[in-house]
């Protein structure tokens, strides 16, 4: 017992010295240690250890009380109450196990108190923040709007601090919020977004990086990152956001969501911050597809949409730009083994990439180049350089991209006709917050050839957590969305489409 | 472990059923048992039970993963990954043991997804909601704002939706929250008082009732009930209130905070939703000395206070009014034995308190009669039998009460003088969520004598976390505040008299 509460005491003196060598020695080695938080449980000795490399600390605190279980000569539960210096009160408790006539970690689970709230997902939250008319299709629905979208009398911020602290009150609310609380959701707050919405990691150097409550550790993915997370960790049931390069469709694949990217042009884009006019579109991010087809229904004209029949198509050319990992999980999705999927291609893809990147930065440049021209130093250094590369383009060659633009919707339309492609919504799963830029580029890469079909050919995306890879140090699979891009006023029949593939 | 999967998932069965009677079987019986979540921890299987019974079943979930960890024969710790149907991931960390052949429930820690923000305690919150000036004495402090205090921009709601629904943006911010972010303070937001701030328990029936981290499954106290809980759980460091009756003294005392209620009319009342305003006086609630000091330096005029010497007096016709179990902890406090403390008597404190109840409730009447009269339906029964007894205060009642409350302050001069009196800041400890009305009105009516002195008289109040008390069903005592009333302005020195009072 003594021995026992020796290692207890020791345990929490490295806790607060941030010991990683301590630590990791106090900790049970081998596959079955196990930690939970509410970032989630990691499994392994070793997938604790990099979490703590990763951490830079935990909290100082104080242990106002301590419970002990003894199981026998060689193990026993601790139980401390905690009290954070920055107040509230945590929760550890610990299985601790005597190996080798050592006292180690076997099972550690750690609450910790909440915030007011979690500044990475939200800018400002309200209870609501704008009630919805009392009684509509989406009475009890809770919306995470986007920090691009207009609210009457509150700033836009762009995910950008310098931005937010010039912007002035909205003097009305965007038609696709007021869609939204005119079916009787109710607009929670305004949630975190990639700066300028020109990423689609869903890091953000100013406030922070979301969690993703399917990949612990992971990126929550962007730049529709805080209405993401928002919907994901409960705290919303349907996230606003908008998709120029894959910004609803990243975020939805990472973290297991459903996430429709709609028509270019059936929702309003008005009183919306613009990224890149001519791929910009508005949709919606949700936990199942009730809430999306509610969203949808409440925001799209009935008049405009189309049918779509079960006509499915896969374009190997393409998903080879997925990681391996991905590619067997969509390979291994048991409707690719139907006669009635057929294969397409769309030739060069990098050429069709190419040509959404030209005509997307050449338009972001415009949109946004004069504002951080005069604020230099406001962005992260990935969106700067990225900005930086927008400003290089010629006048030339937007006129060719424009050109190579309106030749790639011709080959598109004829690759696909009516029919629905079939492509994974990324590919990879969510890296890890800390992967190295090599891994984050390559994936980024990838993804973007995926998700420009849509952006190119302004069709309806609808990314539905269909897929799953394993992930190390989880006992979890990772998602991975089944992307269905349909042809354009499609976005209705695209979710029921999807129900089925679900059901099946 | 077949035998004891089958006793997890039957106790999974039974809490999706909120069948209380398997729940009770499954937990191991006696004072070892131990369960906690973000409440706190209770102990005990009847502490437990009755917590259960209280709580109305647990939100839905699914089991998305479980792992098991056999130790020895007789005892296994059981962690499961939750998915609760409204969105994030909650664990759940069982110690189960093998008691007479029957798997049993020996330790259990439960973690839940945090929503966006608890309603309970806030109406809304920015990240900040309105930022301070960039460097000043409260660089770094955060401010929950009782929702009375107009900030420029947003309505007040005080405490009622139905207020709230017609309330208008202010056109201007409360001075009590300008000097704070004059100071370098952020307003992280709005947060909730007992309905017009016309009660001391800090229940709220629109919007549910705060936590209380120092009790669990106590009342936070009240009115300022939502600053106090915001910043005994870190979500704020300084609470700015008011306190009529007791409402910063009160929840100070049942959450173990620092509570200053400040000299009537040393704050500016301005643009502050008054209930009584003879008696109204604005003030703060922290976790600590420092930050106290700092709101009440960044606000207060320093011409205006006075020195205050270290002569301090007890009143045992007062201290009587407290439960025992507080008396105790009161006498117990080893200055009492000092010779320097010497023993005073207020006369009939019933009588006190008539007096102020009276001149109280013609004011309240006063200022939301109009209001209350055309909103039939509006307020609690509680809230709304208070102002019901206040609206039935005749002229020739109130003209009589101010006479006495002219006499009391003189009494209260002559007896005090410049002493500082010490006396308990509420008779009880927290009471239960669910104690019965006869208890809660005995412990309000005591309370309410205790802190009637410093209403009548004008003078500043602190209420210091000195005292505790053991309770039930948790390991750690409940806190008692010890509270000083001073001599007018002599609010500063309070707080040096009370950090003395806490070295020695």
């Amino acid at each position: 017992m003594s021995e026992l509460l020796q290692a207890f005491w020791e345990y929490e003196r490295a806790l607060m010295a941030n010991d990683l060598v301590a630590l990791d020695a106090l900790f049970a080695p081998g596959a079955d240690t196990v930690r939970g938080d509410a970032a989630g449980i990691l499994i392994g000795h070793d997938a604790i250890s990099d979490f703590r490399k990763g951490r830079g600390g935990a909290g100082k605190r104080e242990i106002l009380h301590v419970e002990v279980r003894e199981l026998g000569d060689d193990a026993a539960l601790v139980i401390a109450v905690t009290a954070p210096l920055t107040g509230g009160r945590g929760q550890q408790t610990q299985l601790w196990q005597r190996i080798d006539s050592t006292w180690l970690v076997a099972a550690a689970h750690v609450s910790l108190p909440a915030p007011a709230v979690n500044p990475t997902v939200w800018r400002i939250v309200g209870t609501p923040l704008v009630a919805g008319i009392e009684s509509g299709l989406l009475s009890g629905e809770t919306v995470a709007v986007k920090d691009l979208f207009d609210i009457e009398g509150l700033p836009v911020g762009a995910g950008i601090p310098a931005y937010l602290a010039e912007s002035a009150p909205a003097t009305g609310t965007a038609p696709a919020v007021a869609a939204l609380l005119a079916a009787g959701a109710d607009i929670t707050g305004i949630a975190r977004t990639d700066e300028f919405a020109y990423s689609i990691a869903g890091r953000n150097s100013h406030y922070g990086t979301p969690p993703n409550v399917a990949v612990p550790g992971g990126v929550p993915g962007g730049s529709s990152s805080g209405p993401a997370s928002a919907v994901a960790l409960g705290q919303a049931s349907i996230g606003l956001g908008t998709d120029t390069a894959g910004s609803i469709r990243v975020p939805a694949s990472y973290q297991g969501l459903w996430g429709l990217r709609t028509t270019h042009g059936a929702v309003s884009a008005d009183r919306l911050l613009p990224l890149a006019p001519t791929f910009d579109a508005v949709g919606w991010l949700t936990r199942t597809a009730r809430e999306l087809r509610g969203a949808a229904e409440a925001t799209l004209d009935p008049a405009r949409q189309v049918a779509v029949a079960p006509e499915f198509v896969v374009a190997p050319g393409l998903t080879a730009h997925a990681e391996p990992d991905v590619r067997a999980a969509f390979d291994a999705f048991r409707h690719f083994d139907e006669a009635d999927v057929d294969e397409v291609d769309f030739g060069d893809i990098d050429e069709l990439f190419l040509t959404f990147r030209t005509v997307q930065a050449a338009e972001a440049w415009r949109t946004h180049g004069e504002w951080i021209t005069a604020h230099p130093g406001a962005l992260a250094d990935d969106v700067a350089a990225r900005f930086e590369f927008a400003s290089t383009i010629t006048s030339r060659q937007e006129a060719e991209g424009r050109v190579a633009l309106a030749a790639a919707r011709i080959r598109i339309a004829e690759v696909l006709g009516d029919r629905v492609l079939l492509v994974p919504s990324a590919s990879s799963i969510a890296p890890s917050i800390f992967a190295d830029a090599d891994l984050i580029e390559r994936t980024r890469q990838g993804t973007l050839r995926l998700t420009c079909i849509a952006g190119l050919s302004g069709r309806p995306a609808l990314s539905v957590p269909l897929l799953a890879v394993p992930q190390p140090g989880s006992p979890l699979p990772a998602p991975v969305g089944l992307c269905l891009v349909g042809p354009r006023f499609g976005d209705l029949a695209l979710i029921d489409l999807a129900e089925q593939l679900q059901r099946e």
